[in-house]
């Protein structure tokens, strides 16, 4: 019996995969600013978290810098704000050296910044539900004000008198923010709660989720530092289908696709189109080698 | 084999049994007004719902009428609000008609009518938790302005636009809040919540479900038109211990502890301590007899 690649293997691409709305808006403002700077633009870490796109940014004069020191001594045309946003501190930062800055923040993320703010100035002891280590959490913390918590889940709910406002890194998932809510309304008698989840990203997890069930194997394409991304790849590891986390098609393995009759292809919010399609591709030519 | 009551029977009367703190300061309120009366107060309803309560408060010369027209033609010496607390509508024809209110409204429930205020002049749309038959229930709809919406669990949840407050019956059990939560943080951007769930309820249901766990039979002692009285009975029959629900002790039957070696007695928010007394007392009988 031939444990090859089955010439029928179906090849699904999930409709959401790919560049959400606000990273799309980020990539076209960094090649806008870019085409008109011809140099001397910066992002302060990378623009999204897929490290082609970032490479193909610095082919157009957009160089990432981890610290505003290293902008020191350099002609700076621009510094971009990426899609994740900067605490409030670095704005000012930026501002007082002189630097013009572009704001790329995504929109969803500008929100959940101005819903942090205003819970705060209600009276509201702001607990974020996310990942303190991210640095979109890490830009809503400035805005939440010090006495600010981060959880990660229900578990890690502080008791907290008063009034409590809670707003969400747009990229977790509703199950773990109803979680949360659970344990928060047992303790809390007034809970101010700004569901800021990003509707592109529950979406694209539950198509995910429905994918990865009649899948034989699930390719997850998307940099190895996109929350997103390792996200998907959870999900459907999760549900016991064979998952494959890879950030290009050169990371392929044919072997994974032995026996397989349905393979699913998803990809996180900052992943490129030309990345996905070289992914599919390059699994139809298993297909065909098959014939 | 003897199929009676075991001499070693044990009986166990919950510590949360009877009064809360609202029902004990609104009959101390109505015997009060009683002394200092002598007759014409009326209450509107029932005062709690306990009828062997209000025939005591009846017997002083405090008289429950179901409508306020029922007290034309009477000499109203004071009109005293129940602890459900009255719509607000219903407040503004008393004191137009002239009467003297005294309000025995529970402060847990005044609280709940202030919030349910609150949320509708901020603008929010006002979805109560509760059972809008109930008179706690119809009060509070009265606060949270026309577009209120009265639900019953998560199932019922309406899709709504805008903002969203949540108020809750005073005797719900969290548990059916923390559903409605999950629902509505799904389907909603931003969210307020006041759990005006009273600390006295959600106690005393925690202590029942206990007992329940580790009893033979279940007595509940409480007016057959107690919600809460009747949720406690609902929750023991949930846990499938044999259950039985009374109003006084003169409805006990023998037979019910045949062999049972542990008996648990609680009672409702408004099931005053002397009837629940009886009932021990009656049970031990049986025991005693079985000597």
């Amino acid at each position: 019996m031939k444990q090859g690649v089955k010439q029928g293997m179906k090849i699904v691409v999930a409709k959401r995969a790919g560049f959400c709305f606000g990273v799309k808006r980020a990539i076209d403002i960094a090649f806008d600013v870019a085409k008109k700077s011809h140099g001397g633009v910066y992002t302060l870490g990378p623009i999204i978290h897929n490290p082609q796109v970032v490479e193909k940014l610095m082919a157009e004069g957009v160089t990432p810098v981890n610290d505003i020191k290293e902008l020191k001594n350099k002609n700076v045309k621009a510094v971009i704000i990426r899609t994740h946003g900067v605490p409030i501190q670095v704005m000012k930062k930026l501002t007082e050296a002189g630097y013009k800055t572009i704001d790329a923040t995504c929109p969803f993320v500008k929100k959940a910044q101005h819903y942090a703010k205003l819970l705060r100035e209600e009276g509201y002891k702001v607990v974020i539900l996310g990942d303190r280590d991210h640095p979109e959490v890490k830009g809503l913390m400035s805005y939440a004000g010090r006495r600010v918590v981060v959880v990660r889940s229900g578990k890690d709910f502080p008791t907290l008198k008063g009034k409590v406002g809670i707003v969400v890194q747009t990229t977790q998932q509703i199950e773990t923010l109803k979680e949360l809510l659970a344990v928060a309304v047992e303790r809390t008698k007034e809970l101010k709660v700004y569901n800021t989840i990003c509707n592109s990203t529950a979406l694209r997890l539950k198509e995910t989720e429905e994918m990865a069930k009649t899948a034989d194997v699930m390719v997850i394409v998307g940099g190895r530092n996109s929350a997103n991304t390792t996200q998907l790849a959870n999900l459907c590891s999760s549900l016991s289908v064979p998952t494959y986390h890879i950030e290009t098609a050169s990371e392929l393995k044919e072997e994974w696709f032995s026996k397989a009759k349905k393979v699913g292809i998803t990809a996180g919010a900052s992943t490129p189109d030309w990345i996905i399609k070289d992914v599919k591709r390059k699994i139809e030519g298993y297909r065909r080698k098959a014939g």
